[in-house]
């Protein structure tokens, strides 16, 4: 095990490293966990505004937590009360998510609550992140993410739990589920999700080799619904939102309901089980130890 | 849940409204449940008629009962005797479903035996439906639907449980479950039949959205196989049939079985729950206001 | 029974006849069971080839059982005790599996192991062939199919057990599960896997059919990955091993067993009733007497 965790420490980080330099080359802002510890600093303003449009039932929940919207524990708590006031605000029938910050719809999992963390910081970490999806995966709205940016990892875990997804047409930004490129695995209601957005194979080959699709190629295999030019993805969503209001929302949240029940209830009879695994798996000092390279690298590199 | 149906009306029936609009537009023959009550009068005539080929082994059942073959109560119990009867005919191997009538397959099931009905018709009716599903999904026999018009809701489902569907390639002729765009909900097992088809996520959206596809889409997302002009549906019908009784009927069979035996049974060791489900539903008083409604603002525009 | 299984000699065998016919139009060995009776002689030379390269960690299993690699209890014996070592063998990571023969990756079961044998011997045959299965689809090792020529039937199986799927991008070579062309039916495990790699609808018409897909058809379904011309097939594996490695083992290793343990399991809890069934139909008379028919019409046709 220690010896896989090496190598996953070799493969894993070149492979990150690798796409890391991809980004820098061309100007942008790199999608760094070391990144993600400088601002927790600004930890007063909040990461999450939204604007509820009282005459459509529209909201709109804009993530603006610098610099990649990574969803830490804070973030997610933040997310969970947001979602749940709009869930609860019958005035409300939908919600499109995005992102202010430009290049980046969210980097996906915090990976500072996860180093050199106690095991109950951990747990509860987890939990935050089962229930976005729970939370996003079972909204009885009409939710859209608009991906303004790329969206790997829990940031494509985010989108995929909605009803739609609208990227902007760039084959910079990138989204998938590349949890085995870092030596870590995504959970099963992860896969689930993706099954039910891709199909078994694209899914088995996307989560084996960690792959991440540019957009265009996000389309192909049905990961996104819609490619627009960047400057539209808001307006498209607004759009499209206009026509999945025009169903009754009975009737459709009945079907969405029968679509993904099964789904909801296979993590809800194994959420604790779920969490179990992850702290176990993220706290042994094999893997704390590729955590602490990971980071020292990255911060290497910034400097 | 008042409010809600009420929403379900004044969405339902501008979405169907303005399709029937385009229908009549182009000089077609209306889909409409008020054109359904008209023809009720005239019962003595069969609602289908069957040709069995005896030198073939392959029968074409006619549906004829115009002017938009609505699955009612009646035209389902001559349907599942028909096809009962051609089951148990050893010298039968196969079945061809079209339609007689100008522009349409089956417009679905008939609003007549849901509207103002008492429970126990309404379930009568209901259990026809299942047997329709249930005779047509499971057939021994090779079953190809010869799709020569439009195949809404009910006329989908009755293609979808064939082993082949053959469409005119008509951009005006559609097909898809579009119960949620009247208010109402498709149950799991016409779900679990499009799943089956055309995959989670297409179904996840054609069902929330209550999407009818022209011909051009369906063939896309795989929910018929083949496009043909609109005079050679039967002949290729026909030509396809050959093909598939060159496979020896045993071991099709037990494939077929193997393929669909587990989505019947759910169905059969749900039976009764789901009829319980659809008399409670249709039956409310807010259902049975929406469905006065509709029908008057048919008549209205009919007249 | 007796009178459907000489319908599926008549059809079973014209159909494949028709296909041997052109073959050998073509110029090609034809991959017939009565071919695989001839070379039975040389037993003693080994059926199966391995070169593992220490630098890399990447086995190539060559198939060299003249003339069609039919897979029979010898042959998947000797593979079984392959593949086994290779994944005991921890400088080992990945497995490629292709043919030394001309035009063929392999013809699948080898009929002479089902006719005029034993219970005994059936049943120990249809175990080598789970056994087979079980070992590839869950094997710890990146597994890529280098498809250099026909592989209908168990030899398409075996290629759908992989990882990956390379095939030589020749229209004269075919692949798909074709047995109800025979008259017998693929087992649930050979419609699960095909079901995990290219949907439910498309295996529903590829088996109730017995489909052979060409390679650029195979390529259109997903029933392969990948086309390069046929001296490049196993150069293009090499290659794509190279991309399959740089992922940390333990987390792909985790992430393919989440995908197929379900179908995996449900063979083991399965296995003795599943070799009981394949032994009571193969033994029938009815059965052994189209097999035979069906030998004899091969030899006859040879001289």
């Amino acid at each position: 095990m220690a010896n896989a965790l090496r190598n996953s420490f070799k493969y894993g980080c070149s492979g990150l490293l690798s796409q890391l330099s991809l980004h820098c080359r061309h100007g942008r802002v790199c999608a760094s966990p070391y990144a993600a510890v400088q601002q927790r600093n600004n930890s007063s303003s909040a990461k999450i505004k939204v604007d509820l449009d009282a005459s459509t039932g529209v909201a709109v929940m804009w993530m603006q937590s610098p610099p990649v919207n990574s969803l830490s524990l804070d973030f997610l708590t933040e997310f969970a009360i947001s979602l749940e006031k709009l869930e609860m605000d019958r005035s409300c029938r939908g919600l499109i998510i995005t992102s202010t910050l430009p290049k980046v719809f969210s980097a996906g999992l915090d990976i500072m609550d996860m180093y050199g963390k106690s095991p109950e910081h951990c747990g509860e970490f987890w939990k935050a992140v089962q229930e976005m999806w729970l939370k996003v995966y079972g909204s009885n709205m009409v939710t859209i993410a608009a991906i303004n940016g790329s969206s790997p990892a829990g940031g494509c875990l985010m989108s995929i739990a909605c009803d739609y997804r609208i990227m902007a047409d760039n084959p910079r930004y990138s989204i998938g589920l590349n949890e085995t490129k870092l030596g870590i695995v995504a959970p099963f209601w992860f896969k689930d999700t993706m099954v039910n957005t891709v199909g078994h194979r694209t899914t088995e080959i996307a989560l084996e080799l960690g792959l991440l699709y540019t957009s265009p190629e996000a389309l192909k295999i049905g990961l996104v619904d819609q490619l627009v030019p960047e400057e539209q993805v808001l307006t498209t969503a607004t759009e499209t939102m206009t026509k999945w209001l025009a169903i009754p929302d009975h009737a459709r949240q009945i079907t969405k309901s029968m679509m993904r029940k099964q789904t909801i209830d296979k993590l809800l009879a194994n959420r604790e089980a779920d969490t179990h695994n992850f702290v176990s798996f993220i706290t042994k000092d094999s893997i704390q130890r590729s955590l602490r390279m990971y980071l020292e690298m990255l911060k290497k590199r910034k400097a």
